[in-house]
């Protein structure tokens, strides 16, 4: 029933003619995750159970399950019945409070509930900051591979996008050399998602520190979104750009989303860690304050109960959680080495998901990674999401933020599909 | 602190020079009612307890209480554990089928869940529904006095604006001469907000009718905005505009803000009333759906609840609201007549806020409404919003959504203020 709009001008029985059509531009930006999914999910076989590797929805596992502490404290707040009222447009005070404390613990300069503006999750972060720094002309540089919506609302509000690349044989680190090289008078800011969403990296303390120092050379501030902050467990613990915030401003992206498991509440915020006051001078804060007051929020009974989550899940709920993702991304290595034509660069030790090269060549009938995820989705009910979405055409982004026996027959039914689609020369090396 | 931007490119120690700064466009759109709603509440003389009749939150009014069915449906989603995870980009299916039903039993033409798209409160429903038709050169048609979230966010996505009237000497029934002769080739939409905010009316079905004729003659779509639905007191019943969705295609907006007494819940929805398919053809309904997967979603946990309130509040909750409205807008409407320099030109019989209109050639020391609010506050402690915000210069928006006590004590402190102010001659004639 969708037929794009041709006819926007078509006449209509009567002699109607509509002079309305739907947004060009949207029509345009046609890969986004969720849109993906919602076609993969057409594509698969429903005779056979899915398995999804494409959302990173922790809630997905059934080992992954909120804290009580959470659904006691959202529930008395909505049984209190004191937070049915329109919130102050930054926030409840209170709730500010707790997420400023929260982050200040892994900070050397300390934030102030009025550094703290909540979100209808990171998603609605995204959608505040890049308006407030998209002035004319200006641009903005993104990872490849990152996160779509960054360029979704980009190009909603006139921001051109610059993308400089992650590596893939050096741990995904930024290739600072392509950073400084994008950047011009006109470059005003540059996005990092720490712990890396799609990579699966953790950065080292040294790396965002080299970072933020080119960030400072160039004049631009860094958004760091760290909607995976502390999901991180292997060697390299997780350091929060806001770290470096005297070498550079920072403006930090977060959720409750991954941490507490609660995607669903739609629970964000952002932080602006700048000791040196430079976002004040800037004009950048008092913009974060007016687009808060044009905007929506998040419901009033979730931020109520935001301080008695963030000060009262305990040790035991974060630490569970990082063992099974551990496990989880392990098993995900171990049997990724024997799937044919699929390469993983770089062991994931943080955030729930990672990138997978795929070896086309020793590969028949497919054409790209949106044909093998199609194709996969209809022989083998497996989603996965295909690495153009995340702006890595020919790649694959799988999420394991799933149970163990879901992430187990999934590989195993990829490594079916790989071997039933390897190119004859490949079987007979197998 | 807030500087505003202009040393955005100034140097900082260290000769770092930032580009980046607080985007322009945020600080020309100045007016907005939360924003004007943070001054004032910084004007009010503290030494005495303020008088809210500025902001439309029943929930001001310890009268107006939620039914226990709202919060018993939330706490039982919260609680299940099963509405943690992300809701699809449209809304949880049965949200959606409980929004579909209970829309149509006021409709010829029945809805289907597809129809409906879940939001964060009206607010974001604006925020989609804009960009959505917003292509290059489109205008829009806005009514003033309105709601100026809507020319806030077409400014943010290139749609001209242009405001047609709404007449205060005909129950601020639309100017539909104006209406006409605003419109061109390149006008895509109009906006009525039905009852109306702020005026307060409820449009007769004769006047809706020919509203939908005269959009449907100069090919445009028509935005209902239904925030205020069913909240009508006076002797016009509420009718909803997608009882005319075939003769012209209505995008209803709604919310359970104000009906529900629970806006802090931030919950609303986007309806496409079109029997016709027009929104099928001209690609409206595809642009919706398209722009849903590039934003944020009310948390599943509130969409969950959704059925269980659209079906089990029953009558008595909303019947006893409404008499409680029409009793403080009937307070409200005999103490305002004995005001000096302040008309009323149309008694209240819908929503929750009314214009007044000021004399000012009968006041002294008031250069304006901006001026009066801000004295008003200083003097009064009583916060009105002046009518600017809402397109009205020289106007008062008042909110009446309040207990009857406040209300009282808020109109006489106005009165007060108001023969405090009255020029001599109008002193000596009382």
């Amino acid at each position: 029933m969708e037929n794009g709009g041709e006819s926007g001008r078509k006449e209509e029985k009567n002699n109607v003619k509509w002079k309305f059509q739907g947004n060009q531009g949207l029509k345009s930006s046609a890969v986004s995750v969720r849109g993906v999914f919602n076609v993969l999910m057409q594509s698969i076989n429903k005779e056979r159970d899915a398995v999804h590797l494409c959302r990173v929805d922790p809630t997905d596992n059934p080992f992954f399950r909120a804290d009580p502490v959470a659904a006691h404290a959202l529930s008395t707040a909505v049984n209190s019945g004191n937070f049915n009222g329109y919130p102050p447009t930054a926030g409840l005070p209170q709730a500010r409070r707790a997420i400023a404390e929260y982050l200040s613990s892994d900070l050397p300069n300390k934030l102030s509930a009025e550094d703290i503006f909540v979100t209808v999750g990171a998603t609605q972060a995204i959608d505040i900051i890049l308006p407030v720094i998209a002035n004319p002309g200006a641009n903005i540089l993104l990872p490849r591979p990152g996160y779509p919506l960054y360029e979704f609302r980009a190009a909603f509000c006139g921001l051109e996008v610059r993308h400089f690349d992650l590596l893939p044989n050096s741990a995904w680190e930024v290739d600072i050399d392509s950073l400084e090289a994008l950047a011009d008078d006109n470059t005003v800011a540059m996005v990092l998602i720490s712990p890396s969403n799609p990579c699966g990296n953790v950065f080292t303390y040294q790396h965002l520190k080299r970072v933020a120092e080119t960030a400072r050379k160039l004049g631009i501030c860094v958004i760091s979104d760290e909607v995976y902050g502390h999901i991180a467990y292997g060697s390299n613990p997780f350091v929060p750009m806001g770290v470096f915030s005297s070498i550079v401003p920072v403006i930090t992206i977060g959720s409750l989303s991954k941490r507490w498991i609660v995607p669903g509440w739609r629970f964000g915020w952002i932080a602006t860690c700048d000791p040196n006051g430079i976002f004040q001078k800037t004009g950048i804060a008092a913009s974060i304050k007016r687009y808060v007051e044009i905007t929506t929020d998040p419901p009033t009974v979730i931020q109520a109960a935001i301080p008695e989550i963030l000060e009262r899940t305990n040790n035991e709920f974060y630490s569970k959680n990082l063992d099974i993702t551990r496990e989880t991304a392990n098993i995900f290595y171990e049997k990724l080495k024997e799937i044919p034509s699929l390469t993983c660069p770089h062991k994931p030790e943080g955030a729930m998901a990672v990138m997978v090269l795929i070896n086309l060549s020793q590969i028949e009938g497919i054409i790209d990674d949106v044909d093998f995820c199609v194709k996969l989705a209809k022989e083998e009910s497996v989603l996965i999401l295909p690495g153009v979405t995340v702006g890595l055409k020919n790649w694959l982004r799988i999420s394991f933020a799933v149970e163990r026996s879901a992430l187990e027959e999934g590989l195993s039914r990829l490594k079916a599909f790989c071997v039933r689609h390897a190119t004859m020369s490949q079987q007979i090396s197998a």
